[in-house]
């Protein structure tokens, strides 16, 4: 986690911030004083709900890494500060699922838990995630990504079905107690089988991804408070599945499975056969999850929208910081308008989200 | 270009590193003190074969924009201090495209030409451009790229013949002067039709692109001298002409005839159109070129290339810098291991071959 530098500046410049981009017209200074006075009692301050939200929005709004930002006002924001046990945690994050996959028309959302000491972990990267098995031979079944939770569940007796794509458990952890699992019930995973407009033998293959993205591993830092629990989630860019989690070597690795689905000539004779199998692993996956109505965006009309969100921003006399390497798409990189910007400043912003040991 | 900053003490580094990295037994403080010596009469200094073979090969290691450096030590040097007029420049220009492009079996060279004042200069920013022609309607005819150095050539009085693919002219200044025009001899310029293996519909657009991609806009700054005329060549990596040349909305954006070409669906059913037609487009350009036995490089055997370029480096002690956005292929980027290496130091070390006004 970046280290919080000075929690009370920190707070003061949110609030200044919050008041002036929306037009708040009174209150400032008031609300600066109780802020003031709380961290002197408390050593830290709580945010009410319209500072949660747009916080939780701002950060979302700062995330160098994101390309999906011109959303970033339609953020629901979930206060679950008064969850208590990992129990209750696991209850609210149910519930997140739920409401973020709405049976295929995916919202972005975010769910807050309380900050402080004892810290709430979810030690999970993300909500749902697929377990990946060491196996004798030195392979991986599963995702190779996911080795460590993996062996971390395990570890706490947790046991997977043994498949390709077993839903990993929710490790929540408070303070230094030993983490709790918690299987997350398959009714509530909305999961898309992949398969080929005009390729059959892709559907075969037995592949699918799931439609929720939801990053639970970040924690929000925002005003000086920061919140080592707050999964959100979005929804998926096309090319993280096709072109990362399952096209990728280092993960399932299906672009050999995929080129003799599709027979391609695999020799010398046809070096590109392996950006053959990748186009056609990202349409099989765009039209699976439009075949089933469940929402995914390709990077065209991404890339797209996040230069409209450029724009208002810069109507708005406000800077986009951006990490060039994530937001340009892996696939026909310079069709994106961003392949051209290389000079993106990836200074980072606060509030935001950052990666937690 | 890069300011030089103290022109002494960089041809003191770069002869300690050439003794050094060669294992020179002796001679190192004698050449230093010639080197001081005529330092000190000319404020300059001229390096001999050794140093100028050497200097540019280290150069071309040390671009960070480049992924075809593991064959650094193999570029071939021609000096051509004594060319004066730019007719002699131009006759030394011919024959290093003639040697560089060796009927199809392209070898990779430099021709410098005198450093100092008056400066030499190149003006094309490659040897082989094809001109671009701003039409009435808007469009360009050619290539967008090279709008303003067809401008000037016709300026100068060239008349294009008025097609997509005219070589433009070389325009050579020294000094001041106005730049001279030297027509390049048709029947010097090996260039390649495109066509695809499977869709005959491709070789009816009529494209094609020339073997000999050579820089010559790039300063060479060695050793305290900068080299302002100093064209240089390589081999193209496919993408280089699939993906940008050819490929590119900015450049002769073909994409859409492509797709025509192959029958693909481009409605909204199936928005990765484009990149099917990247792919087929930069599979088109390999197979022109292996069919007509000019050499080419694909992206993936680059990025091997590049690996192994990587661990030589290092078994050598040695840091390589390099650019990520210019290193990672636009193509199926993620499959290159550069994809993973997002933490590339990108300092440019000298010797260097620099961008100039
Ligand atoms: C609404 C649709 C959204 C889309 C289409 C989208 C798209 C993306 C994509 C394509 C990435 C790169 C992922 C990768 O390369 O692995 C990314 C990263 C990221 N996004 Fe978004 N996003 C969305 C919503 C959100 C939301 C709701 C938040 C937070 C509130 C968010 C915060 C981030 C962050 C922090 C990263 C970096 C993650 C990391 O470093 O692992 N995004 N997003
Ligand atoms: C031998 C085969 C070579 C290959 C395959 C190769 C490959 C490449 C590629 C793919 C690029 C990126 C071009 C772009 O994205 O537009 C590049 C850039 C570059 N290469 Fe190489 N290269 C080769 C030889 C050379 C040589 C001989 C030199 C110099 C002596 C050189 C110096 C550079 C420089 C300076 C750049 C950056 C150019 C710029 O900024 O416009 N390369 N190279």
């Amino acid at each position: 986690t970046q280290p919080i530098k000075d929690p009370l500046r920190e707070g003061e410049a949110f609030l200044h911030q919050m008041f002036e981009e929306n037009g708040i017209a009174g209150g400032l200074e008031a609300r600066l004083a109780q802020m003031q006075q709380e961290f002197s009692e408390r050593g830290t301050w709580t945010h009410n709900l319209d500072e949660l939200t747009f916080g939780a929005r701002l950060a979302w709004r700062n995330s160098v890494r994101c390309v999906g930002r011109m959303f970033w006002r339609s953020l629901t924001v979930f206060d679950a500060r008064d969850a208590k046990t990992p129990q209750e945690i696991f209850d609210a994050i149910l519930s997140h699922i739920d409401w973020g996959t709405n049976g295929g028309d995916l919202r972005a959302a975010i769910t807050i838990f309380r900050a402080g000491e004892p810290q709430i972990r979810i030690l999970n990267s993300q909500l749902l995630l697929y377990a990946g098995y060491q196996q004798p031979d030195g392979t991986v079944l599963g995702d190779p990504k996911n080795l460590a939770i993996t062996e971390l569940a395990q570890s706490l007796g947790w046991r997977g079905r043994g498949t390709r794509f077993d839903i990993l458990p929710l490790l929540i952890r408070i303070g230094d107690r030993e983490p709790e699992i918690f299987e997350i019930p398959p009714e509530k995973v909305l999961e898309v089988e992949i398969c080929h407009e005009e390729c059959e033998a892709i559907e075969k293959l037995g592949l699918k991804w799931f439609a929720l993205p939801a990053v639970s591993g970040m924690a929000l830092d925002l005003g000086g408070v920061q919140y080592s629990a707050a999964p959100s989630n979005g929804i998926y860019q096309g090319t993280e599945i096709g072109s990362f989690n399952l096209g990728d070597p280092r993960r399932y690795n299906q672009l050999v499975p995929i080129a003799e689905a599709l027979g391609l000539d695999t020799s010398r004779n046809n070096p590109l056969w392996r950006d053959q199998a990748m186009v056609e692993l990202n349409r099989a996956v765009l039209y699976s999850f439009n075949r089933k109505g469940v929402r995914i965006m390709d990077h065209h009309t991404l890339a797209s929208s996040f230069e409209k969100f450029c724009q208002r921003e810069e109507i708005q006399n406000r800077t986009v910081h951006g990490h060039w390497p994530w937001i340009v798409p892996p696939l026909s990189a310079n069709l994106s308008w961003v392949w051209h910007e290389k000079g993106f400043n990836k200074t980072i912003l606060k509030p935001n989200y950052f990666y937690q040991k």
